[in-house]
C-alpha cells in the first residue's frame, strides 16, 4: 500500500526495490568523467542503425536489457514497463521496446521522465497491481537537436546558457524484495512556469519547479536538507543550479554542500564544450544507473533525493511565442 | 490495494469510483448524433483564442472544470492530473493545465490516451496513494490534422479509409467512494505491429492491438463478451471495427452483437463525410464522458468494457519508413 504524507508527498509501506539497472551512453559521455561506470557505450552515433531516431529506439532496448540481466528477470516476468523520452510521439520508446511484448504504459515528462517511470513503477509494485516493473528513458544529442532547435548539419554557434543533449538511456527494474535500494517516498511535481521563453536556457526555466518540489518534499515529511547524503537533480546545468541555490536559499534552505546535478557530471563541462552542461531525459537516467545507484549499493550514499525536472514546451509552442512551463518529480531512495 | 489476475489484468479492491466527468466538443461533432451529450460546445475552431493548439489547451481546462464541478470538488482536492494528447511533447495538456496548479503526471499513448489515464487515476486512488485523482485527453482537428499529415489550406483529397480527428475532450474524476461507476478491472496492452505502414488507416493498424488486449482480458478472467453489456472500442472506425470482428472470429470470440466504436457514434459517417469514422484521443475522451458514462448512471449499461486504441507512430518514423506499432488498454467499468 501507499500513504500519503502531508499535502504533496507519497510514501511507500513495504519499499520497492530497485534490484536492476542499466545506463549505455554515446562517444561524448564516454569521453566524459564518468566513462567507467557505463555499462555500454556506443561510439558510432548511429549505433549501426539507419538513422538517429532508431539509434536511439536501440539505446533503450540495451539499457533494458542490462536491468533485466541484473535483475536477473527476462521480459516475460515483467508486468508493465513505463517509458518516455523526447521526440515528437515518444516513438524512440515506442520503436524500441516493441519486441519486448511488455505491457506499455508511455510517459511524457520530457527530462524528468526517468524521475516520472520510477515513481510510476513503484507505485504499481507498491500497490500489488505488478510484481515486477520497469522504467526507461533516453535521449539523443542527433535526434535531438535537429527536432528542438537546427539541423544538425547548419552548425549554428550556441550561447553560454545552451545545454548539450545527452547521448544515453538509463533503466531500473522494481520489485518487492526487502533489502535493496528503497524506493521510500515520492513528491510529483506541478506545472511551474515563471515566463522564461529562452529555448537555450532550460536551467533557468526548470530551476523554479525544482525548488518548488524540493520545498514541498521538505515541508511535507519535515526533513532538511542535511538530512540527505545528495540532493542529485537531473539536468539543470551550471546556469539551473545557480538559480536553484538561490532559490531555495530565499526559503532558509541551503543544499549548496550536498547537491549534484547529472548535467554536471556526465561532462567536463570546461573541456568538453558543452557550456552549461548536460540535458536531455538520458542525462539524469543514464547518471542515476550508471553511478549513483551503485553508490548507494557500495555504500557511498544511503539516503538521496533523485529530482529529474522537465522543460514541457515544443518547437510550436516556441514558435507561437509561449513561455516554457516546467515540472520536477522527487523520488528519496536509500538503502535498506 | 490491487491484485493481479490471469497473467496481464488487475483487478481493484474497494474499486475507484468516478465521481465526475465533463466533455466538450467542436462544431462538426455538435452536427453528430450525440449532439445533446456534451457538456460545452465551442463552435469556433479557435474558440476565441490566437491558436489552434491554445484552443486544444482551452478544451482540457473546460473538460476538467466540468468533472470538477460534477464531483463537488475544486483543484486544490486533486492530488494528481493524468493528461496526454496528440501534439508534439503533448503541449495541448501542459499549457491547458498549468493554472489549475495539480501535480502533474504526462502520459503518452497516442489515442489510447483516455483508457490509459483512467487506469492510472485509478491505480492513484486504488492504491492510497490519491484520495481523487483525475484523468483528461484532447484532440482537435486542426491542431492534428497539420501536424500529422497536410496544412490545412491544402485541402487534400482523403481516402476512404481515413479517419477525422475528433475536435473534443473527455475528463474523469476518480475517488475512493461506496457507490457509482467503478473501475473494476483493467488490461494494460502490449505494443503490437502487424506491419500496417498506411497513415491513412489507422483502424486496421490499432485493430490487432484491441483484438490482443481483449482476448487477454477474457482468459485472464475467465469471461466472455456476452458477459458485458458494451464493448466499446476507441476509434477503430468502419475499417478497423470489421479487422476486430476478423481478428476476434478467428479465437471463437463473436462481439459484434455488443460492440460500438467511438468513433463510429459521434459522427454520423454517411452524411457527414468523415470517411470512416472519428479517430484522435478527444474521439474516446469526449464519447465516454458524454454519452455513456450517463447511460451507466441511467442504467442503460451496467458492466462495460471500455478499449482505447492508439497508433504510436510519429511523421518522423513513418517518413522513415517505419509501420505503425499500437498498443489497446482495457478498462471494465460497472454500476455498484
Amino acid at each position: 500500500m501507499l500513504h500519503r504524507i502531508g499535502k504533496y508527498t507519497i510514501g511507500f509501506e513495504d519499499a520497492p526495490i530497485i534490484t536492476g539497472f542499466g545506463a549505455v551512453a554515446g562517444k561524448k559521455e564516454a569521453n566524459g568523467p564518468l566513462k567507467d561506470n557505463f555499462d555500454k557505450i556506443f561510439y558510432d552515433s548511429r549505433a549501426g542503425q539507419s538513422t538517429f531516431e532508431k539509434a536511439e529506439s536501440l539505446f533503450q532496448q540495451e539499457a533494458v536489457g542490462v536491468a533485466l540481466k541484473k535483475a536477473q528477470k527476462k521480459a516475460e516476468d515483467i508486468d508493465f514497463i513505463f517509458a518516455g523520452d523526447l521526440l515528437n510521439q515518444c516513438i524512440s520508446s515506442s520503436y524500441g521496446l516493441k519486441d519486448y511484448n511488455i505491457p506499455y504504459l508511455g510517459q511524457y515528462g520530457a527530462c524528468s521522465t526517468m524521475a516520472q517511470g520510477l515513481i510510476m513503477a513503484s507505485v504499481m509494485v507498491g500497490s500489488g497491481g505488478a510484481n515486477c516493473a520497469v522504467c526507461v528513458t533516453s535521449s539523443h544529442f542527433c535526434s535531438a537537436e535537429r527536432q528542438y532547435r537546427f539541423p544538425l548539419e547548419y552548425g549554428g554557434q550556441r550561447t553560454p546558457t545552451a545545454q548539450w543533449t545527452v547521448t544515453g538511456s538509463g533503466s531500473c527494474v522494481v520489485e518487492r524484495k526487502s533489502k535493496g535500494i528503497a524506493v521510500r517516498r515520492a513528491t510529483v511535481g506541478k506545472i511551474v512556469d515563471l515566463g522564461v521563453s529562452d529555448l537555450n536556457n532550460m536551467g533557468a526555466a526548470m530551476a523554479p519547479a525544482a525548488a518548488k518540489t524540493l520545498q514541498e518534499f521538505f515541508k511535507d515529511t519535515g526533513t532538511k536538507p542535511k538530512n540527505y547524503d545528495l540532493l542529485l537533480t537531473g539536468d539543470l546545468g551550471k546556469v539551473g543550479s545557480d538559480c536553484l541555490y538561490e532559490l531555495m536559499s530565499k526559503e532558509g534552505l541551503n543544499i549548496k554542500n550536498n547537491h549534484k546535478d547529472c548535467g554536471l557530471m556526465i561532462f567536463d563541462i570546461k573541456k568538453q564544450d558543452v557550456h552549461a552542461g548536460g540535458s536531455g531525459c538520458g542525462c539524469a537516467g543514464s547518471v542515476l544507473c550508471s553511478t549513483i545507484l551503485p553508490e548507494i549499493l557500495n555504500g557511498k550514499y544511503n539516503n538521496i533525493l533523485f529530482i529529474a525536472t522537465g522543460a514541457l514546451m515544443s518547437p510550436t509552442s516556441s514558435m507561437q511565442g509561449e513561455t516554457i512551463p516546467s515540472v520536477a518529480h522527487l523520488v528519496n531512495l536509500s538503502l535498506v
